[in-house]
């Protein structure tokens, strides 16, 4: 399928969103230091607002009004980017979306500090959507956001438990796992569901985008760790990053079990080193030893099992959106759904 | 006036606010890492459980139920330790409430992580609400705590800011703009207007009694700062902590505008220092600093005009109480509000 509705449609909700953002941010002129100028940052920078065209394309493709679905897209928006401020630090990682992180640029307190300021200002819109869109729909929402906060932290917990522990000895199930609750929660199911909730989609309809939503999420993130090893610099972020942070990726794990003992044992050695600049004790990992396991990586053919993962995950979400065809009548917004799913595996950016 | 109500009242709070957090995490078996233990951990520490008595006390002293106000109240406990444990992180404190700080038993990813699902948890509640006081009630509460949250990150990013400038230059009114925004909003406005909302007080009271909380949070956070200086060990923080992380505190501003230009100059050159253990170049801060720094406070005695100017303000939110003892019929509901007033001037823990 050619891609010719989606990228003037990600861009107009781009528009669409980080107009709302901008709103949302309070005017105090008795209000001096530097916190808004960063809320605004990151939505700022070059993005694709993937979460909230998601939103607004299933709400408007089962009927619903691009004004009833518009605050709540944005709020996703914020959301994602305070996940990312606070990731950013989690993971200590360098670039986002072409510039430094806002650790990096602003100091670690500055950061948390700033993510929390986003978090409390996405509550506020969520309110204002009563009067909008009744009662009822709006503590659905209301619900669903606190429900995606809650398994987004718990995602996170359980990968940075691994990463605290060293525990590499991990299967695929624990990968999709962490990756549902950290990923797909709040950027494939719950943008989905917000957008079926304006709607008012028949609660099968909502079952099946929810799994679609899962579906779809488990091959974004995959196609996500196979981009970071091989066009990371095009997507704004370093290249190799994940090995240098020592994420645990369908790759890696794929390449590591595969291995002989001689190389994982060679690999792990690498992997529970700190990446430089870390503050510890103990050696960092190196330029040659990132390489090995890149070389690894690359030997047991882990890229191209990834793929494969991934384009199975999109085909069972191309099947769940078939299914909710009736619902559905022919649209841009379809056909916008239809489309990400062969981005999601096909992108390269 | 004897405080005999206070401590009671404030144990009974804190065992029913305990158990409503402990209820509020979820029980999932398939979920194995350490997330909701550390969401556990502040709030299971030794605490006056301050912010969800004053709720109660305030709803019931103006004829609310407890029942109505109890889980809103273990939200604003929860909220609390979310605050704490990001503003640690934030000031790098080593102890809290008797024991190392999240983030420095489990590093600054997890504690961020243990906030950010703290966060998250307190939402549902609010939405529980609505069968419990309906959806007028409910709404409010939300707002008021969406407000609370954004007024504490603009009260923590004006300190962040002052501290990242190495910026000494702030008048009494400075101090006291940032402190209402970072503590007295969380920890006294919002928790009386919570429990005049449930209560459905007039607005006319809500007025009062918002205008006491603001005194009483100056008064509060100027007495904390005393006790860091007289008496941290007691309550569970590290003594002089305040010095050694260069925070604005009033007793510090009044020394320095007392100081002669060139105690000033060496003060200000000692607190320029971040605290040993900070990464980054440049000499740290030394005990010898510290006491020149401590011994200019005692010198200007700037202690003595805290204490008075905590008084003056308690003082004042013990008249703005009196005036409403029309609305609030003598109750230990209302004692404990009359006592915490001099509790705040009065405590040393």
């Amino acid at each position: 399928m050619t891609q010719d509705t989606l990228g003037p449609y990600l861009q107009d909700c781009r528009g669409l969103v980080l107009g709302a953002i901008e709103d949302m941010v309070p005017e105090d002129p008795t209000y001096g230091p530097p916190l808004y100028d960063l809320v605004l940052d990151y939505p700022r920078r070059q993005a694709k607002a993937l979460r909230p065209a998601l939103a607004i394309a299933t709400c408007r493709a089962l009927g619903g009004q691009l004004s009833q679905i518009a605050p709540t897209a944005a709020v996703l928006e914020l959301y994602h980017s305070a996940f990312l401020v606070h990731d950013d630090i989690e993971d200590d990682s360098e670039l986002r979306r072409g510039g430094p992180t806002l650790h990096r640029s602003h100091g670690i307190p500055v950061a948390i500090n700033v993510g929390d300021a986003m978090l409390a200002l996405a509550l506020e819109p969520l309110l204002d959507n009563v009067p909008l869109i009744g009662l009822s729909r709006s503590l659905r929402i209301l619900r669903a956001v606190a429900r995606m906060a809650r398994l987004s932290a718990e995602g996170q917990a359980l990968e940075l438990d691994w990463i605290r522990r060293d525990c590499w000895d991990l299967q695929e199930a624990d990968y999709v796992t962490m990756v549902v609750r950290k990923t797909a929660w709040y950027t494939f199911i719950t943008p989905v569901e917000l957008g079926a909730i304006v709607a008012d989609a028949p609660s099968h309809t909502m079952g099946l985008l929810r799994q679609f939503g899962q579906h779809l999420g488990i091959a974004f993130q995959v196609q996500d760790d196979v981009l970071n090893l091989t066009a990371a610099g095009a997507y704004g972020k370093e290249i190799g990053g994940d090995l240098w942070e020592g994420k645990r990726t369908l790759i890696l794990l794929h390449a590591l079990g595969q291995a002989s003992a001689e190389e994982r044992a060679q690999a792990l050695a690498v992997l529970a080193r700190p990446r430089p600049g870390t503050v510890g004790q103990g050696p960092c990992k190196t330029e040659a030893g990132v390489r090995l396991v890149d070389g690894l990586i690359r030997q047991q053919g882990s890229i191209e099992h990834a793929r494969a993962f991934a384009r199975d995950h999109a085909t069972q979400a191309g099947a769940l959106l078939a299914q909710i065809h009736d619902q559905m009548p022919p649209s841009v917004h379809r056909r916008f759904l239809e489309e990400l799913v062969d981005f999601v595996i096909g992108r390269a950016w």
